[in-house]
Parts: C-alpha cells; sequence; structure tokens
C-alpha cells in the first residue's frame, strides 16, 4: 500500500477530474453540462465511502448520481469504489456520476432552484445533545433549503439506524407541512426490499440485527398529484 | 364472588343509569345534556377494562369522558374502576364520566358532527392480516368519520405497543392529509411522562420493557392554528 498524506490524496482528486468535482460552487446552475445530459439529478448529502453511490449508478444508469461529502478521504474512497463498479461493467468512464467535495450547509451555493430532483440522506449524523440539533440535516431549517433546490418531481428519501433521530425527522417533515409517504420502521423485516441498495452504515447494522428506519417526503408538485392520484391503494 | 351469567351483567349494567349507556344512539347530538354541562367530551374508542378512562376522569374534572367498548363485561369491569376511584375522591357521582357500549363501526350514529373535542385510540386491535386491515380503527375510512365528529379544537390521540400498527397509522395518518405532532417512538424512554395516564395494556407491555409508540393528530381548525403558532419550539 502507498502512503498517503493529506496532499497526496488532494493531488489524487485533482487528477479525476471527469469523476470529481472539488469546487461545487463553480457548477451552479449548470450541473446538465457538467453531465452533458438533461437526465434527473440524483445527489446523496453526506456520501461517506460510496456504497450507496455506486451501487445506485450502476442500478439506474438514466439518472445523474451526485455523492456530496466534506473529506477528502471519503472522495478518494468512493471514487475507487464507483470506478471498480464501472469497469466491472466494462465501461471505462463513470459518465452519470459526480463525487463532489462539499459542506452541505453550504447546499444553496452549489444548486440552482429546481436543479435536483431527489435527495437521499443515509444514516445522516444523529447529533444526539439538543444543542446539536441544528445541524441534523432533517431539521427544518435544512428541509427549508431542500425544498427550494428540488424540481417539481423532487423527493426527499431518508433512512437510518437511530430511532432518536427518525423520531426529530419525522416531527420535522410534519412540523414544516412536508407530505411523508412509506414511512418503515423496519426496513428489511422481509429482507431487503428490491428497490433497496445498501449503504456501509446499512449493511453494518442490519448484520447487528438493528431496525432500519426509513421515510419518503414528496416535495415537487408533479410527484404530489402523482401521489394523491394512488395513495390510497396501500390500504 | 357472586356468579354472573350474561343476563346477570346486562342487569347489573342497567342499574347503572347515571354511569352507563346502553344504547348511545339515543343521544347522539345531546351529550351535553346527557352531562348536564358544556365541557368538553372526551372518548376512548376501545376503553377495555377501564384503567385509562377512570385516571383521566379523575385527572382532568374539567372534562366529560365517555369510554366506549363493544362488549358488557368490559363496561361493567369499567363501572367498577371507575367507581372505585371517585369514591377513593370522596365523590359518590362520576358526574363527569359515561361508559357507552357501542360498536366503533356505527360512531356516526352515536354521535353528531363536532359533537366531540378528543379521540383516544390505546392499544387499537393490532388486525395483522392484510385482508383485515379495514377494521383497524386507524384507518383511512375511519379517520374520515372521526374528523366529521371532531370539533374546532379537535384532536386524536393514538398510543399503541404494536409497531406494524403503528407505521400503518402513520401512513394512514399522512395519506389523510392530517397534521401529526409529538410522534414518539419510545414513550417510557425516560420514564413515564406526566401527561400520560396508563392503560391496562400499557402497563402489562411498559413492565415487559416494550417500546411504546405514540402520535397526535391534529384535526380541528382552532387546534391547527395554535399548532402553526408553537411547532417550531421543538427543534
Ligand atoms: C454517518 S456517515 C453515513 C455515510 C453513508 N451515507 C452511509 O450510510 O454509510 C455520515 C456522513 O455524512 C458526512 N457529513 C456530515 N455532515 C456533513 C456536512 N455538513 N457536509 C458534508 N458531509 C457531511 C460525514 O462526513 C459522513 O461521511
Ligand atoms: C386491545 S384492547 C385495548 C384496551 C384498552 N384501550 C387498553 O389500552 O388497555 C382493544 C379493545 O377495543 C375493543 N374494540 C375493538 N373493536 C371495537 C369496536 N369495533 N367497537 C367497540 N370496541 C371495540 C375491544 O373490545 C377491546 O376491549
Amino acid at each position: 500500500m502507498r502512503l498517503r498524506g493529506r496532499k497526496g490524496i488532494r493531488e489524487n482528486l485533482e487528477q479525476q477530474q471527469e469523476l470529481v468535482v472539488l469546487d461545487p460552487r463553480e457548477y451552479k446552475g449548470r450541473w446538465s453540462e457538467v453531465f452533458g445530459n438533461e437526465r434527473p439529478i440524483h445527489i446523496e448529502l453526506g456520501m461517506g465511502k460510496g456504497q450507496f453511490i455506486s451501487g445506485m449508478s450502476a442500478k439506474h444508469p438514466n439518472v445523474n448520481f451526485i455523492g456530496m461529502d466534506m473529506y477528502d478521504e471519503l472522495i478518494r474512497r468512493a471514487s475507487e469504489k464507483v470506478r471498480a463498479i464501472w469497469n466491472a461493467q466494462g465501461q471505462e468512464e463513470p459518465e452519470t456520476v459526480r463525487l463532489a467535495l462539499g459542506n452541505i450547509e453550504l447546499i444553496e451555493e452549489f444548486f440552482a432552484p429546481g436543479e435536483l430532483e431527489r435527495i437521499y440522506l443515509n444514516f445522516s449524523d444523529p447529533w444526539p445533545k439538543k444543542k446539536h440539533w441544528r445541524r441534523r440535516l432533517t431539521h427544518p431549517r435544512f428541509l427549508q433549503k431542500y425544498r427550494t433546490l428540488l424540481n417539481e418531481e423532487g423527493e426527499i428519501h431518508f433512512k437510518t439506524d437511530s430511532r432518536e433521530l427518525f423520531q426529530f425527522s419525522l416531527n420535522a417533515f410534519a412540523a414544516s407541512g412536508l407530505q411523508m409517504n412509506n414511512i418503515s420502521l423496519s426496513l428489511h423485516e422481509e429482507g431487503n426490499p428490491e428497490f433497496n441498495v445498501m449503504t456501509e452504515y446499512e449493511s453494518k447494522f442490519v448484520g447487528r440485527g438493528m431496525p432500519i428506519y426509513r421515510c419518503e417526503v414528496i416535495v415537487g408538485d408533479a410527484a404530489l398529484r402523482r401521489y394523491h392520484e394512488d395513495k390510497m391503494d396501500q390500504f
């Protein structure tokens, strides 16, 4: 194994400009140009080592994926995962994925209103102390930002192992007047659902037999119309 | 102990006309007359043996309580509990409580629109099989009835030990466009909250260390206005 200092990691990222975005501010309002197509953009906020984003991008070729995290080292590890999956599929370049370095606090500087179609929040940091609740990525102040950035098909998909964070988030969605759907208190009850790509944290917690909580939030007008047409079918 | 057949129980109930209502249809639209006052009416649907309704009535003298169940024997047992609590407080007659025999399927025959202020659903039967979900007391078809019967301060307070029923109910509230509040995935996490009067089922499950799920639903316009004024204080 090659030793890498901080500088070595940054150099590595700089050499991957087709996959890694070091300053997402540059592309605000121009992400379709970055991808070179008009497909919808789904982003994972706080992607970690990239298991979810690489799996999702392999499974859904008609969607553009952005994985965002604030640590160089995680972007590097995710870049390896994405390349491994794409190479295994015989494709040289992961055209529909970008890994972006950025602090989610600044998300409005990275994207223009309506530029995103789906936001994934997977196993976000639980911030147990009350004085840190503002940092929870499902705090109403974040939900307000997400709302602006999502388009008419916009949704937020949230999953976590933290009962406390999930409880807080349900109340935050409710207080923000957001439409919840497919609330699950035990996602893996009957095995891993077909639609579900597991994250690193999820694999670990499911392995220990812990329940996974999940909820979708329907934000965009077109998505809401479809939801209201079908919603009674589940009962 | 005196032996009691079905007939004996019915006779016992007939002798308690100041407390027991055997045909709630008679009082549709006239419950304030039954209580002899204009206080708000809170009802527990599926009261069981009456631990909750007797405890609540002792704790909240300014509220009229109705406990409803469909079995004579449960009404009888609840009547003993209510009398015991009221006598212990030195009051001869439980003026602000009525125990009503009735099938909740017919609730619209018992109450006029706007006649109720709060509906308590405590540990409602979980009906696990999908073909029986229609019977769940939080099924959208029941929620629609409750909505009509509740007044401008109307709320539904729901608690259960059943993860499946709770999950179903959250999705039913969401699909019915109802405003949820104070969702809790572990009501007894820090001991029994001050506001919470335990039911028979609750005492049993809490004793076994099982989590209790709880959610409030804000229905009435005045209650909704207050909710929206205060809702951000919790974050
Ligand atoms: C608990 S991990 C979950 C990782 C991955 N989603 C999973 O499920 O395995 C949370 C991740 O969010 C990232 N993160 C937390 N706050 C962030 C912020 N404000 N901006 C960007 N990334 C953040 C952390 O660096 C970490 O990688
Ligand atoms: C599981 S027990 C819970 C009793 C009590 N609420 C408690 O928490 O201890 C459910 C109760 O609901 C009553 N119940 C169920 N369906 C009903 C219906 N359609 N009409 C009236 N009562 C009903 C049952 O008779 C039973 O007493």
